[in-house]
């Protein structure tokens, strides 16, 4: 606790984590306006660069500050920062889902899980910047860490003004790899839930059976938070984890394609947990798995060019070529019969995962090929898209440097509606990795 | 062949089915203003009385008649007119949920389900009434049948216009008994897909879990071909039913809550489909099928609760008492891991009603407890709810009525994916039970 507080005053509020926040409201060390300032602070200084947000409202969000104050709320957040990405609803601010079909577009009602969130006390800052429709066409975001880069998408802004200390908290979604890739290449946690168990009302529908909200943060604890308020439990402290993990490490059919260093980053990464007491034996996938990838491109593709029949038929114009002759062209070219067919491979991979995960608590895993690449493409999420479509809970966990000095992250996996302990066992890993 | 042109002579376009629209037009006997005028003029006498359209746009459809007439579409709908339930998106019309929250409301875009249907040629002629949020608080609409008693609901407006012959096409929504109800209270077929088959995108949610599209036509066939649009399958028709099916009679928990009318014409259903040569049996459901009904009450609440975040907190006043009072009272008094036990429970049901459909092409059941009830309250959905949380496909068929001469429907089921299996031996029982 003394630790806690020496550290607090030497940092500004925008560098706090959500709870940290959530304590010296609640301890009337600090204002909301004195936090919300601090963000936008931070914001006015840094966005020339990082170019995280979409929509910014700064007024709004002092004004929204000052009335919580004045009323005293003791929501679990009270009165914490949060940026939305702009796939999802608001009601006071645009949403234009990265596409300039929608520009301007004005929602009618806030997002599931941005109305829970205000309703716990979060101020929302703004929408941060998605690719188009949580795809891969980039939107303008740059790395904090290196402008040069990608933060990596689709949900590019939120994961860059969470690492980049703008603010404590953000929401994000994945179908692919959109909330794990940007976490793993800014250097910041990014989870996303087993499947189903965030709403996803409000959420711009990308493909119904992959799609999950994604949150980021810079601490475990922080990540927890937010899930216990967007699922609608009372927010409880994480157990500790008192008896070693048994962590599977599993390289995947994608391992060749990583970065030699990221394998030996991984590789070593095992070995000091098991050095550490964990139980760490290597997973070898059923052999099916090896199709995943493929299959998940298949069906995701094929419900997307579903539910973008409005825009392909009224606005193709306005589609970005990268859409067009990718995600669409795919799901076009993907029978009904062969569709079902992914989703049928679907089912059976995820009950003979959930036997995998009888002999492990986690699986230890790639969450990137490597460090963010330079440019602007959003990086490759094929160390992310089989797993989503198992529909476990997932975490990238900021624990490596690459060759350049940039982050890479290392993903951690728990069996379906496992998340807490997913994030207590993240959390040992994480001490014993930093 | 010539009958259906004798009797399509004696029939006026709104008393067509889709199929026989779509054959007038492929073969140049008929316009698609020709038939789209009828449809209006149906509506233009008979609104008044059943009151099932919350905003229709006569003008706007005949344009779009017309414009399909000069470009000579040869999609397979062709130009057949249709109708969507109020809480589904539709870009050029208001959408207001069936809620004064949301008077005058436009989304941005169509539904999937919407803009698939009209690439497929469907012309909308406007939006159907829909109970508040698709729940339970009921709209203005009529039983066009005894404009004394309910329509059923939620889906009340998309039920009713079918039935009335304003449209041989509608759209409508299913969490708890929202499309097999009304079918069944206004004499049409209804259809409720296998969950997450038809693409829900636009729809707005009310329970994620449970929430499906549902489909009205005047035939099994029309049902048939509207489904394969929306899958993104080529139209098909469907496969004879060569060998007689394996019927399971089905009471389920449900049944000494059925009117004894209804229990009797169930009983002579399967007597008549054993006598033309079914293979009938009576099928008890494992004991757990017995919670199933309050654990969907439980799963459906709790995820519209946290749906409607938005609404609870800022609109409390314009919510309905009944929706107040109920699903969302219900719904915010269940914890997060009572919900979680639900969930856990559903799937459990889902494996074992798997194992039951290993010995029959479809089962048996009631759709409702009995007739449309006099009022405005839209009915009970408890033979409807269980089915629901399986997420396996099911049709009411209108083959029976009721001791006032009003229709009620038998309740046909499937296993997941086995869509046109029901399809096909609904039709083998429709045609043996009328």
């Amino acid at each position: 606790m003394n630790t806690g507080t020496a550290k607090r005053s030497t940092k500004s509020p925008h560098e706090w984590t959500a709870l940290e926040i959530v304590n010296a409201i609640s301890d009337g060390r600090v204002s909301r306006e004195t936090v919300v300032r601090s963000c936008l602070e931070r914001i006015a200084s840094r966005e020339p660069h990082v170019l995280a947000w979409e929509h910014l409202d700064a007024q709004h969000a002092i004004a929204q500050a000052r009335a919580l104050d004045r009323s005293g709320s003791s929501a679990a957040l009270q009165g914490v920062p949060f940026g939305v990405k702009d796939i999802i609803d608001t009601e006071d601010m645009p949403t234009e889902y990265g596409s300039p079909i929608y520009a301007g577009h004005r929602p009618a009602r806030d997002a599931a899980c941005v109305a829970l969130t205000r309703r716990a006390g979060g101020i929302l800052l703004g929408k941060t910047v998605t690719a188009e429709f949580a795809v891969m066409h980039p939107g303008k975001t740059r790395n904090p860490l290196d402008a040069t880069r990608t933060p990596g998408g689709s949900s590019s802004g939120s994961a860059a003004a969470v690492a980049d200390y703008m603010v404590p908290l953000a929401l994000g979604t994945q179908t692919t790899g959109s909330t794990i890739k940007p976490a793993s290449f800014c250097g910041v946690f990014g989870y996303r839930p087993t499947f189903g168990d965030i709403r996803c009302s409000g959420v711009m529908e990308s493909s119904g059976s992959c799609d999950t909200v994604g949150l980021y943060a810079r601490t475990v604890e922080d990540i927890s938070l937010h899930r216990d308020i967007l699922v609608g439990r009372a927010p409880e402290a994480l157990p500790e984890t008192t008896v070693a993990p048994r962590i599977g490490f599993c390289r995947t059919p994608q391992w060749p394609r990583l970065d030699p260093s990221n394998q030996h980053l991984l590789e070593e990464a095992a070995s000091r947990l098991a050095m550490a007491g964990a139980k760490v034996t290597n997973v070898d996938l059923p052999p099916d798995f090896a199709r995943a990838e493929e299959e998940h491109k298949l069906l995701s593709s094929y419900e997307f060019a579903l539910n973008f029949a409005d825009e392909i038929d009224h606005h193709w114009n306005q589609l970005s070529p990268t859409l067009r002759d990718g995600k669409i062209k795919v799901g076009r070219e993907c029978s009904y019969e062969r569709y079902r067919a992914a989703c049928e491979f679907a089912q059976h991979c995820r009950a003979a995962l959930s036997r995998v995960f009888e002999q492990y608590d986690v699986l230890l895993a790639a969450a990137a090929v490597g460090e963010a690449p330079v440019g602007m493409y959003t990086g490759d999420s094929s160390l992310c898209s089989s797993w989503t479509l198992m529909h476990v809970p997932t975490m990238s966990i900021p624990v490596f440097k690459g060759p350049n000095g940039l982050p890479v992250g290392a993903q951690v996996l728990a069996k379906s509606n496992d998340d807490r302990n997913l994030f207590a066992v993240a959390r040992w890993i994480y001490q014993r990795l930093t």
